[in-house]
């Protein structure tokens, strides 16, 4: 069967809706049994032998055209692989049988490319697997538009990893009252010599520097000096100043994120030898009895926008050590929550 | 026992020599049976209850002077807990009977802090088993200085990340003869229609589109059209051209970086799930029967400064999928290489 193209539609005539939409969830169906495919549906069907040409060119005359996005086409043929059918978002599906509405707010986010439907589901059921967006190895995401889809990043070997995004709940059960203390500044921390036993033991502030004394990083002496709990020489601004002098404006995002974390029940402890900023805790009791850390976070200020090779890396490390990769993106006084992981279609 | 501070050096006298050089390896022996200490040597005295004060300072007292650096005294005493001697890097040993020398290279660079000896050996052995470099976790790192010494990262809350350098011999097997191909330029990618088994099969450029076409990465269609295996339209400059357009300078890098691999008997393949650029197999025969691959490379300018934490996260993945951490620092024509791994020492 061949096809033509026009205003970046492909149409297949008579029978192509009982061959390609009615059996195999390819397209969109018109008037007098015929078709509308998106490009990358006629790239899969040409790839197959199900048409022949389109417009006179073949598979790889097609895919060399201008007319298909070849990133497109190797996401779309691998989860076509991978047993789904899917359609290009915002597709009006004509069947008036159909009334499915549901991925109208992902669609106009302008964010998604495709409607995955479940396995065993197409385009006439009114269900949705996955939202996904595919992007190039080279392509900058910006932070503000995860949350709602997933990512399908094609590397410059035309591999695909799947990266689901979240919009998580952040909530534990730490608590983070502690009696008065005072503290010296000292570089790049807070020395408490004869701390109450709750500051360590309890709250998990600070580490010991021996049986007597237990020393604060920065963010954590700003976080107990803001709150009226630590006392300083000088008072929190100097703490912020020391801060904001070793980390500039990172500081005050890291300790927007912090007090986040901790008004939420979590304890943040730093994330330095897994490259984050911080790990949390949700349920510390006591010391003795620490759990396994379940979050890496990353703080991030609100136009980061992401190098795709950046998000594989702290996704990959966080699976690597059983926990989850979350990003705290802040905007001012706001911070918004974002969870990646890796997902297999 | 008290001691005195003046210049920078602080100096215990009579008896002292016998009790803290003779015994534990503190200190430079010097006339009248007395010894002078490092700031760091006599900060770990004082915090043992050895020394009572200098200068009328106690351990507190002290550590928060400005006569020692906090983060110098958190490695020195971590070495010291975990059973090493050590020496402020640059110490010239007075006792007659002490010919050491061996380390005066990595201390003229000035980039070591403490010579570190053998477990079970001390200042007045001739070895050094580490030459240690402290860095705090807000300290860049200049990619140059990598490669002689253990970097000792001490993070913000004070824990400490040693890091090993070391400068390897990049040498594999791979053999990458391959007849001469044809492609065309798609978007970002290279597409080898029919192209001759080799290519594919034994020296493993490019993957499968299908059982008859292959498509190759922006940079292996640039090597070997360099080479002249792979003709184009438009020739090397064109995939050169797109090269830049998608990557900027930083594609002729990971091209130079790439050749380097290749002329040395290794097959670069996309690092891109491990977030780093490449990854290597040293012995490829066949894709049917490919190994495990051994390092993940990431592609560095002369004049990149690390930050620690970066540091921390590529070492940290790399260790997770045990590969050896391998960075390529790309100066004009010259690439020279490091590996960084995780140490306990």
């Amino acid at each position: 069967m061949d096809a033509t193209l026009s205003n970046g539609v492909v149409r297949a005539g008579t029978q192509a809706r009982e061959r390609f939409y009615d059996s195999r969830g390819y397209g969109q169906p018109v008037d007098g049994g015929a078709v509308e495919l998106a490009p990358v549906e006629a790239a899969h069907l040409l790839s197959r032998g199900d048409l022949d040409a389109v417009d006179g060119m073949d598979f790889r005359a097609f895919l060399s055209s201008s007319a298909v996005s070849a990133v497109a086409y190797f996401v779309y043929a691998d989860l076509r692989d991978r047993g789904f059918y899917l359609a290009p978002a915002g597709r009006r599906d004509d069947d008036p049988t159909d009334t499915s509405t549901d991925d109208t707010a992902a669609i106009d986010s302008g964010s998604v490319d495709f409607a995955v439907f479940p396995r065993g589901k197409g385009p006439w059921d009114d269900e949705v697997a996955y939202h996904v967006r595919v992007v190039g190895e080279r392509e900058d995401v910006p932070a503000g538009t995860l949350g709602d889809a997933v990512l399908a990043i094609v590397d410059e070997e035309s591999e695909i990893t799947y990266l689901e995004t979240d919009r998580p709940a952040i909530e534990g059960t730490s608590d983070s009252t502690v009696p008065p203390v005072e503290g010296t500044l000292l570089d790049e921390r807070v020395c408490c010599w004869e701390p109450p036993a709750a500051l360590y033991e309890s709250a998990f502030y600070g580490q010991r520097i021996d049986d007597d004394a237990i020393q604060l990083s920065l963010v954590e002496a700003a976080f107990l000096a803001r709150e009226g709990t630590l006392t300083v020489d000088g008072g929190v601004d100097r703490i912020l100043d020391r801060g904001r002098t070793v980390e500039g404006d990172r500081f005050d995002r890291r300790l927007r994120v912090y007090a986040a974390l901790r008004t939420r029940g979590l304890v943040p402890k730093t994330g330095f030898k897994f490259g984050a900023d911080f790990r949390t805790y949700a349920g510390v009791e006591s010391v003795d009895d620490l759990g396994h850390s379940e979050r890496l976070v990353r703080v991030l200020p609100a136009d980061h926008r992401f190098e795709p090779r950046d998000l594989a890396l702290d996704v990959r490390l966080a699976h690597g050590v059983r926990k989850t990769m979350t990003f705290a993106i802040v905007d001012g006084n706001d911070v918004s929550w974002v969870d990646v992981q890796r997902l297999t279609p």
